[in-house]
């Protein structure tokens, strides 16, 4: 059976991933009454005497919501919240496989920034942390700056800082292979939606100095009279001036090309253009922006992918467990800028050799979680 | 150790009574890759061409959200949503161990009518059902009558709902009891709140011909002119003339009373005036209106409380779960006043030889979810 039909089957045969499991049986009128009314009243009131009580008598500091409005889900786009549902699902499996989390998907209907900023603010008393998702840019942008702000709990929108920091570890070891310098190396990324910004201001934020960000029009610098706000914004915190040169004219002479966007995009005469060396990070998904073995055949030293059937699989899925992880145990009320570079580092150093097919641990080793933990802890 | 001890203890011990399982464990890259990126790429491309397979390839029709704001928490009132999630839990445990449904606690920050119904309004995309509790009077009603309208999901207000329904089953029993009929009886109901309002309008809609419904100032009638809209449109409604008397002017003579109230309100005296085998159900929590011995004591036939301690336990919990299995299975999307009677019926039916000492099966009797099943069905 083909690919696509195994994950229907798989899908419709359990009926979804996740489902509610009682902490103990309630199988007596005994547990019952304890659990339940009356006992469940002094619970409550000593909740109401003491809100921060509620992290001990109830699961809440052990749970994450995954909030999606389905409009940027995977490469589909706007297929609504019913559509991003399972990839929810998906993302909540792995919350509790690999850290222990207890994620809840909401997939909701929401049509502007306010009504997504509303709803995160109101499901607070439940829950220990919000995991953003698929939410479109520029939308995604406005929403994570706002709850920052207002939150009293963690929020993190995985396609920005969970792309951008499992980026960074993958490019952090890929130096390394190539024994090239952060300071001196150009990276040109492609792609200035979610993904494709936040990765530049975390590269940025690393010392990376230079950096081209490339949307469907060519490179956004402050020439461009088009941009908007966050585009713009972007412009001025990585400086970029100069001229808007096209993606193959960025490209020439680069070291590093990091592609969040769509499939086929970069040509094997660009990789030849590239410098000695050169890092390809294809992570358009389902299809890459180049295929592997084809940018390898022209030049390139290091070749990473979104996907898991290629070497070097670049995905968020090292990244988000770990870091609510940390994120909860250590009562971490925001994701910083060193928190995030040093959990790109304790993922890249998992890897102890680092080499052309491995620059990342693999998704399934149990290392990661900890080791993030720990750098979370710190940061 | 004494029982609320004992309770926070449990609470404790486990952080909780509910927790997020995976259906199936996440443990090779195969795994992965079906479960998640690439995989469910597919999966969220079928939904989004055709919205109702999400009930195929996710948990969705067997989940349902448990929505309250936390103002009207068991007898605690106004003490906040982190004070109502131990609640809210303990209903999750018994959706799931006495029905297999899937239900998340959801309490939220909410301070108007609106606020709660557009939350509802953007969650139904990732739920099959809503479970409204806890949520204080007036605005209960207002909420459920808009949702009712507003949502392609059934919406049950447990306090209304829920206590009505179970409330006519016991009466039912008793009746076969103290064989009287119910075209007959005169019922009191003291507590015209959200559960006293839904229990007389249900019983009016069985068929109970006179009913009088009291509040903090007396029988709720025509003549009084300081009634909230819910309570002068229950007026209207059960046909409620005449001058407001006391509870005690209004027991005298009632062949049932119904104590949705404060502790300690009935008086044996007023038992006494009551007419020959009278009914009592005092379900004022923790504390009944009336202990149980001494309403026997003076006169009465039957006696239900709210509490697990003492024969006849009036509890929601024997309903809740049942409708809801009822619902999803059979993709009801109202709650009608018809399912709501053949309900109580169901309910009462499950005892064959109903007693003074037993009027509704116990709560942890698998028969009920099954009996109620089949009556929301037809209903």
């Amino acid at each position: 059976m083909d690919f696509k039909k195994r994950a229907l089957q798989l899908h419709s045969k359990h009926r979804g991933k996740i489902e509610i499991k009682t902490k103990f049986a309630l199988n007596s009128k005994e547990k019952l009454a304890l659990a339940y009314t009356p006992g469940v009243a002094e619970v409550s009131r000593q909740i109401a005497q003491d809100k921060k009580r509620v992290n001990e008598y109830t699961n809440r500091a052990n749970q994450v919501a995954i909030v999606s409005d389905g409009t940027a889900v995977l490469g589909l786009g706007d297929v609504g919240p019913e559509a991003g549902l399972p990839v929810m699902e998906g993302k909540a499996a792995i919350f509790k496989n690999f850290a222990g989390i207890d994620a809840v998907p909401l997939c909701v209907k929401a049509a502007t920034v306010e009504e997504i900023v509303n709803f995160c603010r109101q499901i607070q008393p439940s829950f220990a942390g919000i995991n953003l998702e698929d939410i479109s840019a520029p939308r995604c942008f406005e929403v994570l700056e706002k709850l920052e702000k207002e939150l009293f709990i963690p929020v993190f929108h995985d396609d920005q800082d969970g792309t951008a920091i499992v980026t960074l570890a993958a490019l952090i070891n890929s130096l390394k292979i190539v024994g090239k310098k952060k300071q001196e190396i150009k990276v040109v990324i492609n792609g200035a939606g979610a993904a494709g910004i936040s990765i530049a201001r975390l590269l940025k934020g690393y010392g990376v100095k230079r950096i081209s960000l490339i949307d469907s029009k060519g490179e956004i610098t402050s020439e461009r009279t088009d941009l908007n706000n966050f585009k713009a914004k972007t412009v001025e915190l990585l400086d970029l001036k100069g001229n808007s040169r096209s993606l193959k004219k960025s490209v020439a002479g680069a070291d590093v090309f990091i592609g969040v966007s769509l499939a086929g995009l970069l040509k094997k005469e660009m990789v030849q253009k590239m410098n000695k060396d050169s890092i390809i990070f294809a992570m358009a998904n389902p299809d890459s922006e180049i295929h592997p073995q084809e940018a390898l055949k022209v030049g390139a030293a290091v070749v990473g992918t979104g996907r898991s059937d290629f070497p070097n699989q670049i995905n968020n899925a090292l990244v988000f467990p770990g870091i609510f992880r940390g994120l909860l145990d250590n009562g971490k009320k925001k994701v910083s800028q060193e928190m995030k570079i040093k959990t790109a580092e304790a993922i890249a150093n998992v890897v102890k050799k680092p080499n052309p097919k491995r620059i990342l641990p693999a998704v399934l080793d149990k290392k990661v979680v900890f080791a993030i933990g720990k750098a979370v802890r710190g940061g």
